[in-house]
């Protein structure tokens, strides 16, 4: 029996074909942190992990996060808070909880269906005194209206008339790191716990350093067969932080009831007064009723998957990974703010503090930029709109131009502290913020490639040029020049592999810095000479001097970059490092730490955590010749123990380009299912965005060998697997549709919208796109 | 081994011999809610519910009552209210929390002592990783500092060193009724929730209804063998209603180290700014150390036992039921503070919202009237401070006097509602309040006891007379004269045995009236021959009129009373009510209702919950001949279920009376041992006063024989059975110590403290006490 048809008509008609569901087929406690965040829903507004909404549940997460809501309190820094659970429905029968850790449970199936984005659940609870009830239960955070998100919980009594006690609860108590008492933090402070009118419950709650108020209300009821609202005895009821509205219902033996509970959430970032706005969506919801919504909801999701969907014919398993990957990165992207980042772990879990890192810029802005141009520009102009903060923090740290934050939350403070706690309790001195400088020249890069891509002159000319601009200068005053060589180093800088911190010119970050330099140079030329009037404007808004592009041209040249061809050096002094080859994998494939090298330490040895050369090879491989790019990447792939789940997918990538295709595939199911296999071992925390992006990256860019050529060509240069039989993806292109469709013989290429086809090339030949 | 010998020897030096300690020897949750109460810690003051400090257990119903301490929100009636849990302490090793309920346990152990009044457990925790760690600890509510209560967990990691987090926890989340979703209220705000100071952690709430404040608070400490605090990264975290503050500490394998929590309580009603006052009761505690505090607080307790201890030679198990019984009504009484009652649960549970109704006064207020006459004064006094309420709720009733309410709170408004809510959600009109009146009786009855044990001519004068004065007013107006025959009636009343309400004519209630209104009159024509100006005050203040004590006779002389020999009907047609005798008992020697009488309906039929005219002969014993009272026991013991936990031992001490001695020893173990054997089922809620206190009647009162002549002689007339070799206990009667010794030959007398000897009568012949 298919997972779809062990649901009830009821449920079944909701949801989409197997293919598109992933399944929790029992219910083991010990998994059900790691499904939290599998089944996490988010509809670009907030992110609601998926908790079971009866309660009673000893490992447990509870969390909602929304966009744009951080606060600092007594953590160490600004942290993505987690603001009230709306989520919860508790039911009892005459006292007794009814939940999957209460009683006994048979005949347990959860999906998440990617497709409508939903959770769908059943299971049959048997109580301590014997009773037996059929409970089913859908949820979903509506895409149509994403300040709201529905529930509906049915209850069938199989073996006597039953009493049911619900208690709709909007529960403020919620802290972050839950179950990490060394660093949880409670970031909401209760204003308000009250009846949203004359029914329902409403909670708000403001920041604790910021005062920015977020509220929260629900409302429940109960209906029959017929749809008629039969809950008695409704009372809310005020518990400290909690608010709660407490029901009851009787129920015929055979008899299904119906809990239907709405809720929503407004924050001070909306620019409405929250509780008559939440009252009015609620209201709304309650008006037009429950198939409405999840019509609307679904609608919405589809014109989502038109354009997100990536099609694998003949790899059923890469198929719901890629699905999965791209359907939480859909969750978190916000198509309307663009005052938000994409977090490490999305709008799915907490750890890293829902910051924006270089991994948003490098690993997700590609698909953004390709499929969803308005959400690429919203996350450029989220660096943009904190580009004062990243000027500020360059002072601070002796540069000029613009320093991004290694971690950016809302005000675009540094946040990643000089000093953590460990675990242990000990204290620990942070060098990353004060050595890690690559992700200025990873905004730069984005903000260039979204451009690129999109040739959105606009962003361009109001924000990209500003942003190069800035970022060049931060790097034209990073530069040390050393008179012995009469060229400039970076010293004492940290690279994506942060196994060897600090060390002087790491390969990666001065062939960025070196890129951005030149590229900012260049570009303000070419802008000074056709749009002289948008260079004024930014010469005065930045001040800047005449010579200074000639400047960075000047420095960049004189740049201590290593090898151009051959082996490159990750760092100076790496190749004289202990050596040793990667000669044994664990279990999983991952690659063991050699012998020989066991007690040298980090620093010295030449074993990465991930290796910066291939991912600066993946940035800028034009730079370089194919048996260059071969050869290291050969030879960093020996001495790379992938620890960053940012590694796999750039080593797809690369593999596919060296032309490694099966260790290619092999980095691409480790990047494409580190959540639903939870091979890191952390789902439990949240999705891994860069993962679930790059395995997009992999199979679009590296498969479908998608790019843009020098002369801002979209080229192709396909290399399925054997056991692809067809690779379709779609993308929104300069105002059009773009549907690609690979097979493992041919590309083609419909368009759909505009006037005048789309040219390209595949595999060297110039092509046009078909108009539909 | 004996359980004293199976703690370590830091335990042992802290816990008495085996015959004063209660085991709990094995964890099984679902028995931790009975535990919760048995081993409930009370001091006078507050009572502290045993919960496992630890926390991460499901069943559990953490809760400190304080006396005096009443709200009544969202409640259909004031409730003693939960307060701030003082007792949590949570302990993770990395994370993992460290409880009963998390990880594997072996070697569990956990005892009452009732001689020096702590709660002592070990246990041998491993949790997931294979870690173990022995877990000992101690907690104690002070005797000696009655707004202090101390806490001390011992951990002993045994096989690898550990770091153990703890979070020392004041929570103010806490509510009445926790686990009962349709009940459950909050009847504290929250108004702080901060440091103590630089340490500690400090909740002050109030509640709801009239904003009397309660401060909770506590300070905490690790200490390594040597006694030298050893707590590292120290972090006080707000968490909305939760007070906490983060430690951690490292111990070697094999290290123990000991966490020390004081905690505090104030509450408006002790006159004193709530948070200076505690944190200098902390700051003592501090300062003297945890074993001078323990010293003090067993020095206390030694002191309340030296008066209270009934030894039972030859009965081991009744031995320490009956010590399990007094240890917790001296935890409830209050020798301090004459505005507050005792509940019918004392401060071990919230069932019956901690009022005070008939059973206070009949069942308990002999052992304190005996015993610790200043407890038997204070309980009097709160009923006369609530003496206007009482005068406002006779008004209300249409009645004159004053009319004491069914249930007592802190104000003397009637708690009893006159519609409740059912656990099925249905509305249930309850006539309790509106018939049953017999709780008046009560409190003129219990008030001349108390002056006829203790002469205590100060209460007599200044409450006594004006109590005894009012409740005779309420039955002279609560009277209904019947032309008919010429007499007064009871008409509408219920008598204790609910299941007939309301009756006409209640033999219970017509006797105690009666006695009421001829015991005021009398008193009230003493006190005018013998004290005129007291008599005088009294008039003036209660604005008698001269010929009101020759009405009340008067009355008292028309009064309908039925048979005063032979047969006593319980009301006025209950003869010809469906009759039929109780043949089955069940495995628990609980009588059945006999299947006859199955279909009749309670109002119809025979069958009483607990028999009104043997409670009446109990009191009134001295107005019925010796036969009168065989017959009456003898027929109403065989239509009694014992369906309220007051009847056995009243039917103890009835047995006793008439000859039973054999059925006298079951009803006492069934009262006895109520809450150590779970034999009503509900132990969970709290531990039965009552019970307790008719208990310590029953073996003093009952087998001891002990009473006043009616010439006001304390006489004996003991019949001890025949498996106990000795009973001895003491009295506090007048100014002197009594101790009693009765074997089954003798009985002496030994009289400490006084200069002449008290005079007594022992099986009719008059003696004087021994002086020591």
């Amino acid at each position: 029996m298919s997972l779809r048809e062990q649901f009830s008509p009821r449920l079944q008609a909701l949801l989409a074909r197997d293919e598109w569901l992933v399944a929790e087929e029992e219910y083991d406690p010990a998994q059900n942190l790691a499904y939290e965040s599998r089944f996490c829903l988010a509809n670009g507004y907030m992110g609601s992990r998926a908790v079971h909404e009866e309660g009673f549940v000893k490992n447990t997460l509870p969390a909602c996060y929304v966009h744009g809501v951080f606060d600092r309190s007594e953590a160490f820094q600004r942290e993505l808070c987690n603001t009230p659970d709306w989520a919860k429905l508790k039911i009892y029968q005459e006292r007794e909880p009814l939940s999957p850790e209460s009683g006994r449970i048979a005949e347990y199936l959860r999906v998440l269906d990617l497709k409508n984005g939903l959770v769908a659940k059943r299971y049959l609870h048997t109580d301590s005194r014997g009773r037996r009830t059929r409970v089913e239960s859908v949820k979903l955070l509506s895409r149509a209206m994403p300040h709201c998100a529905l529930l509906r919980v049915w209850l069938t009594p199989l073996n006597a008339d039953a009493l049911f006690e619900i208690e709709d609860i909007v529960d403020a108590t919620v802290t972050n790191f839950m179950d990490f008492p060394r660093f949880r933090v409670k970031h909401l402070q209760v204003e308000k716990i009250e009846c949203l009118g004359a029914e329902g419950c409403y909670v708000e709650t403001k920041t604790r350093d910021r005062d920015l108020p977020v509220g929260t209300g629900s409302f429940t009821r109960v209906l029959n067969e017929k749809g008629v609202p039969v809950q008695r005895n409704r009372a809310f009821r005020p518990y400290g932080e909690i608010a709660c509205e407490f029901m009851d219902v009787r129920a015929e033996q055979g008899e299904t009831i119906c809990i239907e509970k709405f809720s929503a959430v407004y924050t001070g970032r909306d620019g409405k007064p929250l509780k008559p706005a939440l009252a009015q969506a609620l209201a709304e919801l309650s008006h037009h009723g429950f198939e409405a919504a999840v019509q609307a909801h679904v609608e919405k999701q589809a014109a989502l998957w038109s354009l997100a969907d990536v099609q694998l014919t003949g790899d059923e398993k890469m198929q719901k990974a890629l699905r999965f990957d791209l359907f939480h990165l859909l969750g978190a992207a916000s198509f309307t703010d663009d005052r938000v980042g994409i977090g490490a772990k999305l709008l799915h879990g907490e750890e890293y503090g829902g910051h924006s890192f270089w991994d948003t810029e490098l690993f997700l802005h590609p698909f953004f930029d390709y499929v969803f141009p308005q959400v690429g520009r919203n996350l450029a102009n989220y660096r943009y709109h904190l580009l004062d903060a990243a000027r500020r923090n360059a002072r601070r740290n002796s540069h000029q131009g613009a320093q991004f934050p290694w971690e950016s939350a809302d005000t675009g403070e540094e946040e990643c502290p000089q000093w953590t706690i460990e675990p242990d309790g000990s204290c620990y001195r942070c060098h990353v913020a004060e050595y890690e400088h690559h992700v200025t020249a990873a905004v730069a890069y984005s903000a260039v490639q979204y451009y690129r891509i999109t040739q959105d002159q606009d962003f361009w000319e109001r924000q990209g040029l500003e942003l190069l601009a800035e970022t060049a200068r931060f790097w034209a005053s990073r530069l040390q020049y050393d008179a012995a060589d009469g060229a400039y180093h970076i010293r004492q800088v940290t690279g994506p592999d942060e196994w060897h911190e600090p060390v002087d010119d790491n390969a990666y970050t001065n062939r960025l810095a070196h890129w951005n330099l030149v590229t900012a140079a260049g570009y303000l030329a070419e802008c000074r000479a056709a749009r002289p009037e948008v260079y004024a404007r930014l010469r005065q808004k930045i001040r800047l001097k005449a010579e200074e592009p000639e400047e960075w041209k000047r420095r960049a040249a004189s740049l201590y970059l290593g090898a151009s061809q051959g082996l490159i050096e990750q760092f100076q002094g790496y190749f004289a490092l202990a050596d040793g080859e990667i000669t044994q994998w664990d279990q999983n494939k991952m690659p063991l730490l050699p012998e020989t090298l066991r007690l040298v330490p980090k620093q010295q040895r030449c074993i990465l955590k991930q290796a910066d050369v291939v991912m600066m090879l993946f940035l800028l491989g034009q730079e370089f010749d194919p048996e260059t790019q071969r050869l290291n990447f050969d030879y960093y792939e020996k001495r790379t123990l992938h620890r960053s789940s940012l590694s796999p997918g750039v080593h797809c990538i690369m593999g596919i380009r060296t032309g490694e295709s099966a260790r290619a595939y092999e980095y691409l199911e480790r990047s494409a299912y580190v959540d639903l296999d939870d091979n890191q071992g952390n789902t439990r925390e949240g999705i891994h965005a860069a993962s679930a992006a790059i395995t997009w990256q992999s199979v679009v860019l590296g498969y479908g060998g998608m790019g843009l050529g020098k002369d801002g060509l979209l080229e192709f240069a396909p290399q399925l697997p054997d056991r692809w039989e067809k690779l379709q993806f779609s993308l929104q292109y300069r105002g059009r549709v773009l549907r690609v469709c690979i097979t493992q013989n041919e590309l083609s290429l419909m368009q759909e919208g505009g006037v005048t086809p789309v040219a390209y090339r595949c595999n060297g030949t110039v092509r046009q796109a078909i108009l539909s």
